[in-house]
This record gives structure tokens, sequence and C-alpha cells, in this order.
């Protein structure tokens, strides 16, 4: 699997509609999407999902540049539907990976979710890409990350929850993304961002930047629960060693102050399985390491908040050959994600 | 526009379902709608455009070189709704058509059409294709023929029908198709195939084999109302000069003998608008001319009539370097149409 700061072919993405998901009819999380898409489409080939329904809608917003395909999805999150797609023979192919909404009936965040779990073989399809078929394995696009090089990311808590693949070991997951994903390391953290409800994917703590050197989300606030969380993972990856015998170079990247739902948001979201999908209060799982590495441009979130600034300045140090670019994020962070979550690479051959 | 018998980049083709069109829940059909796709796809891509419910059908019945596309459409009918693609500064572009099913309210098919309708910009945004509008004139693929090198067919009963141009002159009509398809000759033929509920086109009777050359469907049987209308498409034909100043030269290819709906047959279709679809016995417009031409065959239609050898045998001889493959398509002809009719080519640039 290339890393995703390799060079891409193209980006997938999805049009939001869902009513449980996206406050106030989707209309503020459309016009965060379409800035996504529209900064990633000046350096690379972007095609959006869209459900019959909302297909008029979709092309009408999004900037002609960006194809627009009919394709039904029960939610948004291009990066965990869409196909993880890898590099063999000097050929580019999708793997079909099971989904069932994180978690499935143990703790999956709705249902049924059969049409999210039948994209990454249409997507295929579409795109010309042979598959492999692993949907025996549950695994999103969020829950994993690698360095091109044969090391990859992930969180305990979600790769080894109950209700994923809770059958398998440890060691037989490993050798599942090292079969697929063509990885020789694999670094465990422990966890991810505190209230992450996709059981804390590795793409809202940590990513690559280059190989060797990751970011990591961090706080200095020793009160709030994620510090601990993140000491945990610093920890860990200042033991680790990559599939290159590299000791990994760890760029802390701040975290914004707790962002909480209020209650108007609250209000413009329809009940999920008759409860309230949000309440009042509720923290969500902010973090600027949501963002996408597009071929000339990193898309990261901004949340209004003072360290917006400061976490930007960081990355563009770090990406000093692409422009950094900051999108307002919260009417996408509401949905349950970030950037990251909303879009999907395809590397190029 | 390039001629059809110009190489071809794709085939597009839809997936029938709509129950007052396809007998029997479209099963049959859909066989005969594969062997169709397959034997295109045996020179070229083909593409076949399947709503959200029937893609999982669509993808298992359809041979894996075939893509299979989620796009939702009010029936099957590619020539009409698809692009009518032209090459333009060595670009290939689809020319956006009105779309009223064959009449509008005025004696249209089925109400409404509007996923028919928006077929054609979805398939160039697919595709990547610019897309010309003319939504404003009200057009099927399956109205015109052409020679590419300045010569366009159709006939007076459709393209001067009163369900789709009422108000533009015959001057006007030739006038939109000259600035659009790149022509200056119209040959207009009288009338069409009897029966023919398109209101005659051009496709089921008339087709350009190579530039200066058609073929003509024709009988011998003077008692049939199709003998004069055949007769006076010929005398046409006689007296026209092409775009390029030659005569015509016109190949008779013989008519089965009248196909007829069973009460079977009947039985198996939903009513449309209160009304039966088809009454048993009623006349079908079947044709031979009703062929598609792909890069190294012709898929052409039979009906079990012991006049599908002999015109298989005139297109074989007429089409040298391709082979020449005959489908049984009764249950396409149910439909209303056959193999040209359910395919459209996207010529190569």
């Amino acid at each position: 699997m290339p890393a995703e700061f390799e060079p891409h072919q193209g980006c997938i993405m999805i049009f939001p509609e869902r009513a449980d998901s996206w406050q106030y009819g989707a209309y503020a999380a459309r016009k965060a999407f379409v800035q996504v898409a529209e900064v990633i489409a000046r350096s690379e080939q972007v095609t959006v999902c869209a459900s019959a329904g909302q297909y008029d809608n979709a092309r009408a917003m999004m900037p002609p540049q960006i194809r627009v395909v009919e394709m039904e999805s029960n939610d948004a999150w291009a990066r965990d539907y869409a196909p993880t797609f890898v590099k063999r023979d000097n050929e580019i192919r999708g793997i079909d990976w099971g989904f069932n909404a994180w978690g499935g009936l143990v703790d999956g965040l709705y249902f049924p979710w059969d049409k999210d779990n039948a994209m990454a073989r249409k997507l295929c399809d579409l795109l010309g890409k042979d598959v492999y078929d692993k949907r025996d394995f549950i695994l999103e696009g969020g829950s994993i990350h690698v360095d091109g090089e044969g090391t990859c990311l992930v969180t305990e808590t979600c790769l080894l929850s109950a209700g994923r693949n809770p059958t398998l070991t440890k060691e037989e997951i490993e050798e599942t993304l090292r079969q697929y994903l063509g990885v020789s390391t694999i670094i465990w953290l422990p966890c991810g961002i505190y209230h992450d409800e996709t059981n804390e994917h590795v793409d809202n703590i940590c990513a690559f930047v280059k190989p060797g050197e990751v970011v990591l989300a961090w706080t200095e606030d020793q009160k709030d629960p994620q510090y601990a969380m993140s000491k945990s993972c610093l920890e860990t990856l200042e033991q680790a060693v990559d599939a290159k015998g590299r000791k990994i170079k760890v760029h802390k990247l701040p975290l914004p102050k707790p962002v909480t739902m209020t209650a108007e948001e609250c209000e413009g979201l329809d009940a999920c399985h008759d409860e309230p999908t949000r309440t009042p209060g509720e923290r969500l799982a902010a973090s600027y390491v949501n963002f996408y590495i597009a071929n000339k441009h990193v898309v990261m979130p901004g949340f209004g908040d003072p360290a917006d600034e400061q976490a930007k300045e960081i990355l563009q140090e770090l990406f000093p050959e692409r422009e950094v670019v900051q999108i307002y994020a919260r009417d996408i962070l509401i949905g349950g994600g970030n950037i990251h979550c909303i879009t999907q690479q395809i590397p190029e051959c």
C-alpha cells in the first residue's frame, strides 16, 4: 500500500445527506465538503459519489472540474467504505474489506450498512481496478496508516474491538494486514482520540508525514482524559522501530480546546434508531491530525480555535512542498469524523 | 458526428427493469441484453448503467469484463437517452438533446421521463466529456443516422411529429442538425417501420453501412402496409444525393414475417398508466436494420424467422471485416425496440 504522501491519480468523496449525521439537512456540511473537494481538485481528479436523489444537487454544488457519479451509500465516509488501494505488478488494485458501521451489532453507529459495504466493489468497477475480496475481515480505511515502506500504524482499541473481528487473535489480524497491505511491521498504538466513536481510529490521532516521521495529536492539559491517551501513544512510538529499522520521529500537533455540541446543533439532527444522535455538551473528537495529503496540498481542518494557526504552521513546516489549506470543519466534525475520513486517495501506478 | 462504422472507444447500455416494458420481470430481456453486451465487449469497453436496486443483479448477470455503474433511468433505451457523441478539435463531446419519451404529452410512451432525460449529462460527467447543451430541442439518437461525411438520414414522421418540436419549421430542424451534427445534407425519408411507436425512428428502417451505401428494410408482400412505406423510402433514396455528391446505393434487407404479441406475453406486462401496454395479436416493429456496428462485430437481431439467415448473409457481405453475430431478440423487441436502440457508441478520438 503506497503512503498517502505518494502521488495520487485521484480522490474519492461522498456527498453527505444522512439526516441523523448532518445537522439541518446537511447544508452546512455540504458546503464544507465542497470546499475540501475544490482544494483537492486543484491537483488531482476528484470523484464525488451521490445518491440518485441528491445527484442534481451535488452536481450543482460541486465545481465543474469535479466528477459527480451516481452511487448510493448509507453515509458519507469515503475513507472507510472506499477500497484501500494497493500496488502490485505495476497495477493499482482495490481491497474490499468488510464494513459494519464501526462495530456492527456490538457497537456500530447505524443499521443497516449494506450500501456502504457495497461501495468498494462498485468503485473498483467504476475505476476499472481489480479487487481483492477480503469481506470476511472487518476493517476501515481510517483505522490504518502506512508509510509506504512496510510500516503500518493502527490502534488496539479499534482493531481489537469486539465489534470487528472478535474471533481473530492479534497475531491473525497482524497477518492479514501484512498479507493485504504488503507491510512487515505493525505499530499498535494503545488508543486514539477521546470519545472518538470509531473505537478510536488511528487517522484521528497519528499520521505519517514521511517515512520515519509522524504527527501525534497532543494536549498539555493533564486534566483532559486525552492527555493520558496521547502520552501512552507517545510512549509506544518512542519504543517503536519501523520496517526499515528506524526509530520514529514524533511531531506533536496540538489539539484544539474541547469542541462540544450545542443544543441548537442537536436539534438539527434526526434521531438515530429512536435515540438522540448527539446530546448538548457532548464532546466531539476534534483533531488536526485528520488531514488529507493531496498531490500539491494538505487539506486540514480548522475549528475556530486559537490552536488552528499553530497547527497549520507545524504542518506547513512538515510539508514544505505542499500548500497547507485549512478549512473550517466543525460541520464535518459533527458528523463524526473529519477531512481524512471523508476522502480516499487512489495512488498513481 | 462520426459514423457508427468508425472506431469506437466504447458502448453504453442500460440494464432493463421496467415492468410495463419487459415481460415477466424482465428476465428474458436481461438475458438478451447480456448476450448483446458480451458480443460488443469482445472489441470495445461496454458500460452498463443499472439502478441502485438492480445494481447487484446486473453485476451478477453481466460478464466481469463489462463495467456496471449505478445510474437510474426510466427505461433501458441507451440509444435515445445517452448523448450523441461528436468530434471537434480532436476531442469527443456529448450532445445533451431534450428527451420526452418519444412524444411527451402528445404521444409519448410513458410519464415521467425525467431520469432518462438526465442521463446524457450524467454519462458525459462519468466519461469526462464536455457537453453541448441542446435540451431545448427534442431528439433521440435512434432518429438519426450519419455517414460521417456530412450526410444525415432521418424520417419525417419522427422529426416532424407533433410531440417533439412542433414550433420549429422543417428548415429550422435541419439547421439544428447541421449545426450540432456537423452535417450539410439531410435526407428525409417519409416514414419508418409500420407500427413503430417511436414515430418511426430511422434506425429501424434504414442505416448506413458505409458512406454512400445504406440497407433498407424491405418486404415483397404488397398486401403488407410496410410495402408502400419501404417503397416510398426507396424512391426517396433513389432521388437523393449525399453530402459528397454521390447517389445512394441501396441494399434491400428483407423483413421477417410480421411478429405479433402472444396473450401470454401480454399477461406478463404491467399496465402502463392504467392501460394495457400491449394487446394480444399486436404487431411489433421487427426489423433486421436495428443492428449495432461494433469495432469487430455487427450485432443483429434474429426472430426465429426463415429470413434470419438471409438477412445475416446480406449483412455479412456488407461488413466483410466484421463478424456478424445474430442474437435472438424477440425479448428486446417486446420492449419496443431492438439492438441498435439499446446501445450507444462512444467514438474514438
